[in-house]
């Protein structure tokens, strides 16, 4: 089966996550990526639990499909090889702090000069420009300063952060869109680009409603919990046994919910009329939906609900989402060949589904420290 | 400036959210986009406030730099409409509920047959496969299901939405690489590709550190509320007047934040001497550290941490994300033409920032409703 990228390689000399996100998805599309990190230690996500024996599983999730070798950018010897690679590579991935490649001879300038062909992405916590550009950057430092804390938790109390690392994936993902619309580019002028993408821009970029509010109100918003902040109802509920989402996003599904509920007398009440008196009558409406719901089970109610096609679902706690049928139907979960041979690690798949292209990502396991050394040195000695 | 898709054409049917925000960073990125909307109503985004006039500051910011031809795809005259401009696009994106193209003659193998260069790029809450195809989801739902709600929110109380529409928005990003790197390939096979991309699986994608560790352990995280679940200090923080965020990932990062703090005796307690002996005592030694930063303002501390080199950052609302120095210096707050002529609309920036490529998107307005029809038919009577 094909992949849209089998004849691209990328050179990778990112570390943790924002990078390493990026590049397995180009892996992850077919690219061949070669991991460069130091000798040694390697990506310090190697040093990440959970483990299993030596080995982390928290690296072969992100690292899986990529070859490494290992390489210290300082030594001559290192540099030469390196040198050899950069002409026959087509991108090169880098997340070190703005000015660190520059320092080590291989800043965008000069690598552009020298490999006019060569895509050069990289990825930083505020981007290689403005004032703040020098300084260290962590997931949730971004999440804090870009606002999307600001209207993540409850009303009334502290902010929270997201639970997954949205301040580097999102960063990684755009960094990815941008090395492909760059390599489609070069099909028609040859030349590569550089992509600079910041991980506090990309916050700033998902903001979306918020940034609207904000811009003709001056008002930013508050956070809302776990209900929508302007569609009612669209929230969690109690059921008997825990708490499930509702997501009445109009009159037609609000219609619908309340003949499942038995709540048909709602129709009439003018509180109830429109999605703007729901809203203001938000408190009162929870209620009566919650001394129905929590009479009986959540599976009760979903499938009444998921019946009559209102949008319905439990909250799941990441093993439910790991054994759901629908996203195990969709290879969303998927099996890394370990090291040593034993169990394979549990990752999630790959979300962008291709006509003919294969996502089970069965060969894709990830690299021991420096394992790949010698295809590299074959790569390299190929005409 | 040049941009890398400015030789593609997207024809857009998509509406509200993940479609759309796909179909924006491909025009960030330089495409034609020509949005097909029903007429008369148009998106429902159109009717979705904030509002100025009769115009939705949320629609525009969404829609920036589209063109909207109002077409029903029921009616024979637009039909034959819609397949003149078949053959001459590149990308047809759609997020109907699976079937609904089908049934309107346009599904993909149709399509493929017809024009085989023509990319088909669908996203859906669910996918165009496995058990659960054709429900309906909203943001919320797949936020729910998909296990990111579980991890997002304070231990011990209900869990919580992510503030930001990331169901959506995740989804959209994931399909413009997908449609990018189908148009790479296309320059080598000629072939066109369908993406199918769902909002669930989207959220999986992003779980990341969770997925590992549940698929280690069998148990999946709790909620950490803002606090990262295994580093510390990694939190935020009261100062005099709110709250902030310490982000020491390391022990030399632990050391310099004592050194800030006047809290060098830490650093002798084995309590606090390596990151797992502190994450054991993450009360006590988060009481310890209040104690000094009470006393002043959040502008003292991160101004000396800063100095120091330790990440740290304020929980900023939108209004002071969207006013913040290095935000404005990263464009990532534009200004896009309002159709009245008046105030601008204030919209996030293209995060995707590309060598040689402008990013002010200064000519990027909205369409109004049907706006671009003559421009479309002149495109349509071009050779």
């Amino acid at each position: 089966m094909s992949t849209p990228l089998s004849d691209i390689t990328v050179i990778d000399l990112s570390h943790v996550l924002a990078g390493p996100y990026c590049t397995m998805m180009l892996s992850d599309l077919g690219a061949r990526v070669i991991k460069i990190e130091r000798p040694g230690l390697g990506d310090d996500t190697r040093a990440f639990p959970p483990f299993r024996g030596s080995e982390s599983a928290y690296f072969a999730t992100i690292n899986r499909g990529k070859e490494s070798i290992a390489l210290d950018l300082k030594n001559p010897d290192d540099r030469a090889l390196f040198e050899q690679m950069l002409p026959k590579a087509d991108v090169l991935v880098e997340n070190f702090r703005p000015g660190v490649m520059e320092r080590l001879g291989y800043g965008w300038e000069d690598l552009h000069a020298k490999y006019p062909r060569l895509i050069y992405a990289a990825v930083s916590g505020f981007g290689h420009t403005g004032p703040d550009a020098q300084k260290p950057a962590y997931d949730m430092v971004v999440q804090a300063r870009g606002g999307v804390m600001s209207i993540t938790g409850e009303k009334d109390r502290e902010p929270v952060r997201v639970g997954a690392s949205v301040g580097d994936i999102i960063a990684g993902s755009f960094l990815s869109t941008g090395v492909i619309a760059a390599l489609y580019e070069r099909t028609q002028t040859g030349q590569g680009r550089k992509i600079d993408v910041a991980m506090l821009d990309s916050q700033i970029a998902i903001l979306e409603h918020a940034v609207a509010i904000t811009g003709e109100t001056g008002i930013p918003p508050a956070p809302s919990g776990a209900r929508h902040p302007s569609i009612t109802p669209f929230e969690t509920f109690h059921a008997k046994n825990g708490l499930f989402v509702i997501a009445a996003g109009n009159d037609v599904l609000f219609a619908k919910m309340c003949e499942v509920l038995g709540l048909g007398p709602l129709l009439e009440d003018p509180r109830f009329a429109s999605n703007a008196a729901r809203c203001k009558h938000v408190k009162i409406l929870k209620r009566l939906i919650e001394t129905v719901t929590l009479a009986r089970k959540k599976k009760h109610w979903l499938k009444r609900l998921d019946a009559a096609g209102v949008p319905c679902a439990a909250i799941q706690n990441v093993a439910e989402a790991m054994s759901d049928p629908q996203i195990l139907a969709r290879n969303m979960v998927v099996e890394l060949a370990a090291p040593d041979g034993g169990k394979p690690f549990l990752a999630a798949g790959n979300p962008i589904k291709i006509s003919g292209m294969d996502d089970t990502l069965k060969d894709a396991r990830a690299p021991t420290l420096d394992g790949d050394r010698q295809a590299v040195l074959d790569w390299l000695s190929e005409g």
